[in-house]
């Protein structure tokens, strides 16, 4: 399993040492369950300072569907739905477990994996102009990604657009960060921790994707908006009876800026692998600033590559070529990316 | 959080130190997600042999009520309930984690924490003896816990009685085994991994409060009980993108019969404790054999024990009275036992 | 099939002829639908003057399992459960209608078929003393059925008692109607219309078992406290495309207080039915002052009336003897009774 | 309200005269409940004879979102969701109803409303060609509408190659029928009955929209495919207490014609309707054979006619014109016609 180079995914290593280690230091010591210990405690309160949000309720879920399912369960009424793009993991590779509470998930056209202000205005207006509203599912919610399924980010201006939209029609903005620390170490990125938090109405903060074991720190700023969000975790199954496993996580990624730092080891590493491609001609087939790279690859090319290195099938291109997608990591060394260039 | 015993639960530190090591070594290896990597594979294994049944189906899932949740809505169609004791865990402590789903939980009294091949005929008998039982929720699976939520354990014989009426209605039966290290351990219990996969059409083996960080392993004898398991558990947000670190877990856990070892530790331990609480007078409110303690005690002394150890609270038992739990773990020591028994 | 005496049912026969006379009148007018007609409208005015609140919503329903499935849905949040009596049609005769849409029926106790504002007040107490109760389904409403499933009242004061404790927890009381005729129309009921409309936060008026083809009148005397009403009953699969026929059904109802009267015959008819049942020495199982009446059968002796009269089957009493129900109705006349009587 | 057109819909009245002459002359027999009556036993014969299937199962549900939930419900697995256009009842106009039961709805592109066996061929292709189409809702059956919401006709031909792409994929073709006497009676439509039971798994006869007062009747087939189907009705609050209700109008449809001759009536009125229109030069927004005619309108035009006549909104041509959909009905006469025609 080590013998190959593999660009799949950013999930495919354990955790950051940091990590393991605080593990180890306090694995004999008792604490309370559910999150009520005091490492879960100690993380909140770094969460809340690098949010600049002293009020805000945060807690730990364990991945990234589960998450979304719980938060977007907390803010909708029964006969709501929750507006994604059409690309939106939501939309499309969570099995349902939107639906699977009841809601609806309402699709807007992308464009690079994003939605904008003007088309999530437009289906509003249009929505409430219509007589029949009322035998619709109402939009009562919006649900975006940063970096998006596409790798690309919203920039501060974008995200505050949709927040005015969203406070127009009252309407809460809530952001998927699987992968925040691959925007938030991103020279391209604009929209900072406390951005977001002055934006969105809740947001999670990934772990899994970004140099954790496993876990999503949500981040609600106001947490008057989801009365007993506790009890609803429970009840999507999501709490952990050990929650501090998933807080001391956040406490070591959250001490001394490990986070973000491990943000932008992937971000230079994906840089450099995009200067490689670049010079040996290969076609992008979205432009993307962070840690997910898509080219167009020939597909002869393809088997002599997958016989060496692993990547992510994205699509198919036409009869001849296929898309993949290539992904750094937290921990993504310098000779991985020129292994690999070397077998590209 | 380090100076005071505590005896509240069973998933009060982190995990046994071979897990730790697993994790450590493994850390930077690269695996695919989801389950499908080598160490996940490996653990499966391992459970297939302890359990005897080269054919199960066996997946890591991150804790009991998930897991219950997610194999009920596995076995039961839209229309179908699951019998379970008025005491078991989703009838109570699962905050509506079926009824999410869109399952009822159809309740038969205990006795003991359980429920008696007697009751279960008799409820089938006359659910089926009713002119309007199409008109009633279906009875479409049988859920009980080993050990149960009293600490009780089922024989072997009353496995296999439930076992037979269940055949003879055509229903699954499914056992939480959140705590089945603590019945393995027992020198009471008499039914193995192996007679529970002959008498059980779904279980698992729990791994959170059994020494793990989190954990739990669903096995399923015959697999083609439940189609598109892995979808559903995706569906419910259970879906661990690194889910090597749930099955490295279990593979320390079913290296050299460790599973087992943490079950008797804790068992001495609690039968240490239960014979120093018979020397001093206490009573007990049910007579367990596992790692369970169900005892009396008057208020006035409970303040007392508060201030010095943690308990878990159970009920009231009159006005002057309350019940308490104490549980015993896969690490409990001798002398923490003796330092809460000079304390009691 | 008119050939053999029924009282198996009040819902047995069409409707009451103002009814079909109002729909032959009306038959060829177009109207809006939704609900939103003419005649509809008249009707909500009928009952809310009848029911003393102006200011009320009230909505055409089909059906009680549909009726009570929509108004609990919306009033509880998704984490909320919704309590009734271990015997309350919704806990037992619904095939999970309300667990379909993710609540969880929490049962107390029944005396006569009702609960008691102690032992709800009780429940609600420990409920809220339980430290772990954020991991229970939270109490979020009260359902009680008036009469109820064993045909007997609550009187004003029990209603009055419910409600003081539900305003003491903040959590709405809501009647099921579905017999209400047969409590209004029956001399041991000391609560009317504009009664139940001061105690509960919503009720239905019954149609369908009550002289109506179908029908139930949902009343909610303060509207703020169900938003998007409109919108979850289209959910539910709930919404007449002609409401009006709902509609006018109950404008016919509430026209000159038939709907009393309706009750009034069928109480008398029952009231005859039980003198005679009382001389004839028959045992009766609940003592019940309204349309619905039970009695306990030697088998050998139920086979002989079942040859010459329906009824319904209750519960098998000991192995010698039936319970059984003979309902009465709204068009009920004197000779039914003497010819079951006869046979009887 | 009976002073101005209306052409807004087809339920805008109550129902054809023998519908009303079967409930006066029943009324006061008493039958059984819940469809077991001899009328609805009746009705279910004639239904049987019409789409010649003799073990066909037959259930009469009350209005169109209902049925299509309860189908839905009945065909689906928790894990699945069904394929419909992307205008289809079921994504756009049914408030979350399929939702509510926890099935996604995925939409296709559609054309004239319709959805191809090729673009359904290619959907299923590619999903099942997606490597991680395991983390995605599974397609489990397929909706279409016969006529569809646009007004428009499958042929024969296109129900077959539908029928064959879903036989491929072993999942079930669904057809709502709401206004299917309006296909029926269409001299452009070439599948009948028996063509559409012979092609689809589970289709439903639109009452409500064809003449009824209320009530769709489903017809199943081959019956094993939806086991339970009774309790699943009950668990949606679709069951009716007064069951022959419904099944007598179907047995009045089903007699000598009725049902096919009422699709005819509004077929020949909207034939008339369509020629005034195109003599005046009204720009139609769709083509279509059947009773919904839509018509690009200037706004000026509208608001007179508007003062006038009733129609339906249905979209935003630009900014000076409106798409208004006009609609015939079971009973529109030719005097209406012209009235509206000397409007226009």
């Amino acid at each position: 399993m080590a013998d190959k180079l593999s660009f799949a995914s950013d999930y495919l290593r354990g955790a950051h040492p940091a990590i393991l280690q605080k593990l180890a230091e306090t694995n004999m010591i008792k604490t309370s369950g559910y999150g009520t210990d005091p490492f879960s405690e100690a993380a909140r309160q770094k969460i809340r300072e690098a949010c600049g949000c002293e009020g805000a309720l945060v807690e730990f879920l364990v991945g990234g569907t589960q998450t979304n399912a719980v938060m977007i369960d907390a803010f909708l009424r029964s006969w709501q739905g929750v507006i994604a793009a059409e690309t939106g993991h939501i939309s499309t590779h969570e099995a349902g477990a939107i639906e699977a509470f009841g809601h609806k998930v309402l699709t807007l056209p992308q464009e690079a994996g994003k939605i904008s202000a003007e088309s999530l205005q437009q289906y509003l207006e249009t929505f409430y102009e219509d007589e029949n509203h009322a035998h619709m599912v109402a939009p009562g919610m919006v649900y975006i990604s940063q970096p998006t399924e596409f790798g690309t980010l919203y920039s501060l201006r974008e995200l505050q657009e949709l927040r005015a939209v969203c406070l127009q029609y009252r309407i809460p903005l809530y952001l998927d960060g699987a992968r925040l620390a691959y925007a938030l170490g991103c020279p391209a990125n604009d929209a900072g921790l406390s951005d977001i938090a002055a934006c969105c109405d809740a947001f999670y903060i990934g772990g899994t994707k970004c140099g954790a074991l496993f876990g999503e720190a949500v981040v609600v700023p106001d947490p008057t908006k989801v009365p007993a969000l506790f009890t609803i975790i429970k009840q999507h199954g999501a709490l952990l009876a050990k929650g501090r496993i998933a807080g001391l996580q956040f406490d070591a990624l959250f001490t001394d800026g490990l986070y973000e730092r491990l943000g932008k080891t992937a971000i230079a590493a994906a840089d450099r692998l995009r200067s490689l491609l670049r010079e040996k001609g290969y076609r992008f087939f979205y432009e993307t600033p962070t840690n997910q790279i898509f080219i167009v690859v020939e597909n002869g090319r393809l088997q002599e590559l997958g016989a060496q290195a692993e990547y992510s099938y994205w699509q198919k291109y036409d009869d001849a070529h296929t898309v993949i997608r290539l992904a750094t990591d937290w921990a993504s060394a310098e000779e991985e990316i020129d292994a690999l260039s070397a077998i590209l």
